[in-house]
């Protein structure tokens, strides 16, 4: 980390201040040029509040030089993460080379309904059952998911055909309820939910942590470290698409964060294209350039009943879709691996 | 709302989009072009799902001509929303003409601390007292607030002052903790937790609803939407900066917000400068010019510990900076109202 | 295009206004709502400004639902366009299934430099030559190009390889010096310099048109429309990322762009992955993800120059590193192709 | 300027380094700590390209202290700049405590309409007439401006009214057509136009140069740099909002800038409501913000014609809304200033 000083700052500013440094517990050099003076912080600087450095009426500017997660950081846990979700035959492992397609329903609606869709992912290649039970809608007056009984149909597909099941949790309070879920997906709108994640640090379950609205690689990282700094280190990272001031798609989907994460941390980082796009014409184009963008797996919305397409989402593919589209991501993947 | 079909729809498959169309209870007005068939909806619209219509196979695209928002919308209340926070003698009222500062420091630290701003930005003009006890931090490692023991410390300063207390909810698992409190603030990071703003819209408490991160003004109201639809309207909204691609700034701090809300709907607006630009040298224009927009009020982060002040953040005002700050903004404020 | 009619308009308003609109060329179909009217115009739109018809007294909102551009309007023109560059045994196509690399340094410094890059990409796969003589830097201050040497020693790398030149243009008035380039770009700041993009209309050279910093898929192809109006219709599109908020990379690199371009259009769509992400450690991955996504091809930086590498930008490869890069993405060309 | 060394830096890496940031010009301290290597660049480091520096291999990241432009800084030049529009008795100062409205058509339409809006304006209060003549349409299909006819009925209204006059220029070839023009306005799609940029600095000329759709600060700065280092110093900035993601208003309106800038720059700073804002109701609150903000003055459509009302734009006011707007406005200046 590194503080800039303001011109004019006293000897005895400067004085106080490399002590109150000092006292935090970092290593602290001055090199005080002819019109400006910076100071140079050294050692575990994650500590430091950079607002409240930066806030000092003494102090141009700081800037970190390290980042300031540590639990999530590469440079401290070299090799890659690899994560198990499920148990037993049916358990799926992601990153460090693992390569996995989750598939399901926006939201869960029947029995016939997830337990078809799970049948029919499963047979094109996904790995994993995604279905909605606590749905975060921005009105209050469209429809909020199953809830309790949405989280009953996920067991009984998940019994049906032994994929792992992935479900959104919106509110620490439903933790019990969660609790034979294999994966437990924190959504966008609830990624800077501290006391969420703090609840979610003490959970003995992998988190699909999905990354926020307009949120930056680090508030992401961040948040993932909330998690692991409560001991729960099973994180899987969602990139969902980030908001842009242009409406044709419903977000930007920002792949370039597939490789500058993996640089930045040792944490497996999936592609949801569905909802980045919001239409599901591009899931296909942006699942195969997000597989050859280096991603850990993909999340993908299908939809399964002919009869009642009125109710699908405009993300969603049909399974026949579907199986197109795992293929082409196969032969990427296969290709790159 | 206007649905467009896409070229080459049947009329079996129009008769039955009409159909089904009905029976959501809106009126269907078909107009068939040369080459495109619009639908225009008319009535209640707003429990229409509007990303499932537009989702069919057969629609082009769908337009909301009325918003979505009910309970929040000025076309239904055209009177404005006058909120009355704190009981007796210290009952404040914001909203409907009635103007209010809100003032206090980042996070309470102590009881002289928080007694100590409470005096002084009572004598400069505020009318209410903000006061962090529960902190949304970026980092696990930032400090976290005095959580219940700053709540009583806020009471403290309430019973010295008379000030009515603001202070944010991070869960709705604190709500009992938060009976007493005046007006219960919900942070940008918590604006789409939706079910804390379920649980809020049973509270008999007024909120201070602040805008997200990168929120649009409709998904603001409906945030503020979800409270209303539970009974509970006694709501401010809070302008506190958009994110931006520039970094001079924290955010952005959206002032045409203020007379676009005041247009869309009838609840008061208010208007946060330090959080917004992050920067206490810019907190008296963008004051000055947030009661020249028509804000209903302001809220002000204010220090007042000279000894530590390296604990105090970049946007905080002193007790005499606020003094400055307050008497411009009532002059503006008479000049105008 | 759908326009809504505010509350209480006048019967006699309401005609004016129809005929004003039908003297515009286009059919007008009313439909009254118990509360709204709504006036649904078909034609040829693309010649009403929206701005004007929606800034009238009585006017609430204004959609367009067909596309404003016509000339760029797959609607208009299903197949492909097919753009050659270059001439005789050197041209090169772009588009409808051809794919070509163009790969250079950044800017032009030395007749050395420049040959030996052009060899070099050209054995590894480039088929034209990309490098800056006259360059936008933000500073006044910044190396501006050699400017016409620079074009001169770009038409000796020409003549030793027989690769095509890709050079930016910076204004009309130098459009004679630019007679022999193959392929002339118009760089992101100048999209919108419609004095240029006029001439450009005049220019029997095709154009690389890259897409503005901030701006909308809608506003770029308006940008091409600019040229093609004037009767220039060889022009390719070329994604280079976005604005955005956070600062890992330079720009957000939009893929989506690649499919929902072509859905719209029917000019070929190339990517630049190394201005998009200005790291030149993520340009093989994202040079994956775009050919992955369906790009007509991509534009490189490299650079060749080891005693000097002082002086090579971040996003530029080194020639080894871009036959790596060359060679993934024809493999995972040859795969989707 | 402190750029930070990668981990493993060889000495002969670092010595090689300091030598070549030497022959820049600049003081190089050497700031070792046990994990990282820091470089502090003093002096002029406004001619070191950023992008080249933080682009070499050994580098890990490059932050620039002070501020890379000189002539528009206000360090070194403390004192605010007055600029001069107009001759002899109709000469306006705009800056350094002196304020002023320009109002006037977003076209010229006709002698009688931009007449007619001169007098109107002037009898209310705008010092200096404002009219397009070349308009920056983003379609080529939309009306481009009376073009050179458009400045002669500009010179007919001056004649008349004595008012300055302020007008767009879109490219370089034109200047000779603006050799009596007032002021000239750059707009926001040429602000990075850099060859215009270029001209305009050897031109002798006051110019108003507006923001970019979604430029930083800096990057404007930059902007009136490349004008400034040619010799002109006659600058006056506009803010007229900024690219974002919500649709309610056309562009945010970053009144926190006026601030900002006035801290960074010597330079007047006015505002324009009207494009901000896209509707003409917000005009007012978004000018008495902006004035109470600090503007240097306020840029402001007007339109006359009530028969031709359908060719106003959404943005305009008409005389008798501006004078109101005019009168609050200046109540507002006359209690601050």
């Amino acid at each position: 980390m590194i503080a800039v000083l303001k011109d004019g700052v006293s000897d005895v500013q400067k004085k106080n201040l490399v002590n109150w440094l000092k006292k935090q517990g970092v290593d602290v050099h001055l090199s005080e040029g002819q019109f400006q003076t910076i100071i140079g912080l050294v050692g575990d600087t994650s500590k430091i509040d950079i607002d409240l450095l930066g806030g000092l009426e003494i102090i141009e500017s700081v800037t970190r030089i390290s980042e300031p997660f540590k639990c999530a950081n590469r440079r401290f846990h070299p090799a890659d993460t690899v994560v198990t979700v499920g148990e037993g035959s049916g358990a799926v492992k992601i990153g460090g080379g693992n390569f996995a397609i989750i598939a399901g329903p926006c939201s869960v609606e029947s029995e016939e309904q997830i337990v078809g869709i799970a049948k029919a992912v499963k047979s094109s290649g996904a790995r994993l059952l995604r279905g909605g039970a606590f749905k975060p809608r921005t009105s209050p007056y469209d429809f909020q998911g199953l809830r309790g009984e949405g989280l009953e149909l996920l067991r009984i597909a998940r019994r049906e055909t032994g994929l792992p099941i992935v479900t959104e949790i919106m509110s620490a309070a439903h933790l019990d309820m969660f609790a034979d879920v294999d994966l437990i997906q924190v959504g966008a709108r609830n990624m800077q939910n501290f006391e969420l994640l703090k609840e979610l640090g003490h959970a003995d379950k992998p988190i699909l942590l999905k990354r926020g609205l307009a949120s930056t690689l680090k508030e992401w990282l961040m948040s993932a470290e909330y998690i692991m700094a409560g001991g729960n280190e099973r994180i899987i990272l969602c990139e969902r698409g980030i908001r842009s001031y242009d409406s044709y798609t419903r977000n930007v989907l920002d792949l370039s964060a597939v490789p500058m994460i993996r640089e930045l941390s040792h944490l497996p980082i999936i592609v949801d294209p569905s909802h980045a796009t919001g239409k599901s014409r591009l899931v296909k184009p942006m699942s195969m350039a997000a597989t050859a963008a280096g991603a850990d797996g993909l999340i993908i919305e299908v939809h399964n009943d002919p009869e009642h397409a009125l109710c699908d989402g405009a993300q969603s593919l049909t399974p026949a879709q579907f199986e197109e589209v795992a293929s082409k991501v196969y032969s990427i993947r296969n290709l790159i691996a």
